[in-house]
């Protein structure tokens, strides 16, 4: 397997760059063009791979490619998911090379999506194209590219719905997280789920004069940043009644495993510059990021915010906050609780309104299912060691929608690593990650069709 | 003298219309050449007005506009300022017609610069016509309008400096404040100062995913926030240490005589369509605009602020906050007083830096002025009511430079209204105000020549 990868890496990296060119920003309306485009390629390159039936389904949203490789009712069925939809590159100034210009730089492919979801979907692709012309294809393949994942996978259900009968498989096979390294492997254990929202303060009907005004009306920036302090104490525990009820409880044993990991504390302070870490009283980093809930602003903004000065009370202020949930918490309920107390500490003076964006159920996965001992033994052939199982702090809703519409298990299948930037300025995918991932993935199909 | 005003008001106010179409926004550079165009356009007015010697002088900044009438050296002179800048007229969208379309409504011009300053400052051209055309003019009037107010008046005190020979004068005059109302006529006695910062935090060096990192590092826009939350205590007082060592007390004799203003508490909630005022504990609405000072911000951003969601901790989130100051506070003094506090309740993991804009110092007139009384005529003898003396919220910082420089005194002869919307969409001013004041203010001149 080897040999057809070496000798055909740099066609495999060509193809990568190409799709990497379409800046498939879900996010923003105004790529819906590039989105679809991005859909028939990937269309185009199953094919060509040997996939077969591959449709570009439409939704109510963005299309799902879906295709297949049924090489017998005997076998296993492995069900891939992907998503070729892509982050915005903002702030685009801070990016070294342009995001849709995908360019090789010390053994990294840095673009937008490079890691975070194409790079990864695409080792699927390459891997069926590598078992269709080495040998054989062990077990059935199915494959689900979705063009949502990162504003909520919102029609991923309705596509599951209707098309059910397409669906029957034995286990998912998802690469979207990270690992530890190419010399620490590790696979996924667990995901944090999400609760999104957006929330507008309105004071004065109109913008004030802030000297003839400042002093006696409530200004909705200084309320904005009240409310925003108060959802969290000195040990930075979130107040919002009620927030911790759900947690799951993680055993001492399992705290005491996640304490093996190498600790990357300082290996972080020096990559983000910055003099010290903080989160949680008495968790560690990995746990203030795997087992622990947490609440963040991703964005804030009102008044005036261009060149110069401007004495102005604003009469709006705007915020988007998320949290991160754990087991056993419910994303709904969490938004709900939000919203609640949100609304109860505005300050005299201040109307509040909460819009809910997507979320996701937090999920944690099985590791003595089939899937996830020929998830172990792949990465062990590939890179030469057992792989730690690690519980990731970000979101992938869908594997707890799939447990619950289709009954199955995922395997978080995932080759990035941290330093990959994703979502961020310079997002970046090792080659070998990349190409490691493909002889992995084609392994792990060879020790399944055996299980 | 009403005669000429109301057989040339229609001219008066095309005239106006003018001045309001060009877009001297100070505080956007790309605006330079419209700030240009509109002191041109106030040198023509000042000549075919009557004035000499007029003359648009170049600064390191934006250029003044000098010109003068002078009548005798026996003659009192008053020196008038004001100023030709406008605010920014964001947000665009909630102005009902276009900021620099002017237009009449309800006895109301609505433009940007209606009232702050260009309206209020045009009415000084037309006096010089009326007082030209008409009668005498009893005094020597020196003109002296300005294009950086709304930035600071950065080079006013260069100008001063580097023209001390041209500003001899008896006292300075000034429209650029408000009244209670044309049937309840007031004149500013006293203004406050402003310390104006911007601040930036930085937490890790590039954006974050906030999954993966999500309770573990310090979000910066968290700790700006929390930052900003800290400068105030529950009962709204300013909690940076020193902030009000220097503040006048002010004697229960004015706080009393303060008190006869009509309360407007209930008429301000009606217009700004909020359910409660609020502010420092232990003041009045008058009191906490006047007599206290305060501290807003006036701006705040950071992170994702498009459509819809991005889960990101951000590497920077800035503010811009500004302080309203009183007698006997220094503008430096608290922008230091500032800077120190606030970099030193910088959370973990957070770097500060504040950056001073514009300030200025706090300034009070006497009431027992020949300038004041004159005004005090003026007023009584066009609206028909002794005016009412009030402080006013806003800054003139001017005013304390004339005052150390010139050592002149103001008097803040004022025609706005609180409705005026001045810094905010839908900037506007009454016709009567604008008319009224004219005639006003040949009155003043000729009370003053008296004097």
């Amino acid at each position: 397997m080897n040999s057809y990868i070496e000798q055909n890496k740099d066609r495999f990296l060509e193809e990568l760059f190409e799709i990497l060119r379409i800046p498939s920003v879900s996010t923003d309306a105004s790529f819906s063009a590039d989105i679809k485009k991005t859909a028939e390629f990937v269309k185009a390159k199953l094919e060509s791979a040997g996939a077969e039936n591959v449709e570009v389904v439409d939704t109510p949203g963005n299309p799902i490619v879906y295709g297949e490789k049924m090489v017998g009712d005997d076998k296993p069925t492995v069900l891939v998911y992907g998503h070729y939809d892509v982050q915005p590159a903002d702030p685009i100034e801070l990016w070294e090379s342009p995001p849709f210009e995908p360019e090789i730089r010390d053994g990294r492919i840095y673009a937008r999506g490079a890691c975070d979801d194409k790079g990864q979907m695409y080792m699927h692709v390459k891997a069926l194209e590598v078992m269709s012309n080495e040998g054989e294809v062990p077990c059935n393949i199915k494959f689900m590219i979705e063009g949502e994942e990162e504003i909520g996978s919102n029609n991923l259900g309705w596509f599951v719905d209707n098309h059910r009968d397409r669906l029957d498989a034995d286990i998912i096979l998802i690469s979207d997280t990270d690992m530890l390294g190419l010399d620490t492997p590790s696979i996924c254990t667990g995901l944090r789920g999400l609760s999104y929202v957006e929330v507008e303060l309105t004071g004065p009907s109109r913008d004030l004069h802030s000297g003839l005004y400042g002093g006696s009306v409530t200004n909705p920036i200084n309320a904005l940043c009240e409310m925003i302090e108060s959802l969290r104490d000195e040990s930075n525990r979130i107040t919002i009644p009620g927030f911790y009820d759900d947690v799951e409880v993680v055993t001492e044993a399992e705290r005491a495993k996640m304490g093996l990991a190498p600790n990357k504390d300082e290996q972080t302070k020096k990559e983000l510059e910055i003099d010290e870490l903080d989160g949680e009283e008495g968790y560690t980093s990995l746990e203030r990021t795997s087992i622990r809930p947490t609440l963040d602003v991703n964005g804030i903004w009102g008044g005036y915010t261009q060149e110069g000065a401007k004495t102005v009370i604003p009469s709006k202020a705007y915020a988007k906050i998320s949290m991160r949930l754990v087991p056993n918490q419910s994303s709904d309920a969490i938004t709900e609780l939000f919203t609640k107390h949100f609304e109860s500490i505005a300050p005299k003076g201040i109307q509040v309104k909460v819009t809910p964006h997507h979320g996701g159920e937090p999920a944690v996965t099985p590791i003595d299912s089939k899937g996830f001992k020929a998830a172990e033994l792949a990465m062990k052939d590939t890179l030469g060691k057992d792989p730690i199982p690690v519980r990731s702090g970000g979101s992938i809703p869908i594997v707890a929608m799939f447990k619950e519409k289709l009954g199955l298990d995922s395997v978080l299948f995932g080759f990035g690593l941290s330093i990959d930037a994703i979502h961020s300025p310079n997002e970046s995918y090792g080659v070998q990650n990349f190409l490691k991932g493909i002889e992995a993935i084609t392994r792990f199909h060879y020790h399944f069709s055996k299980a």
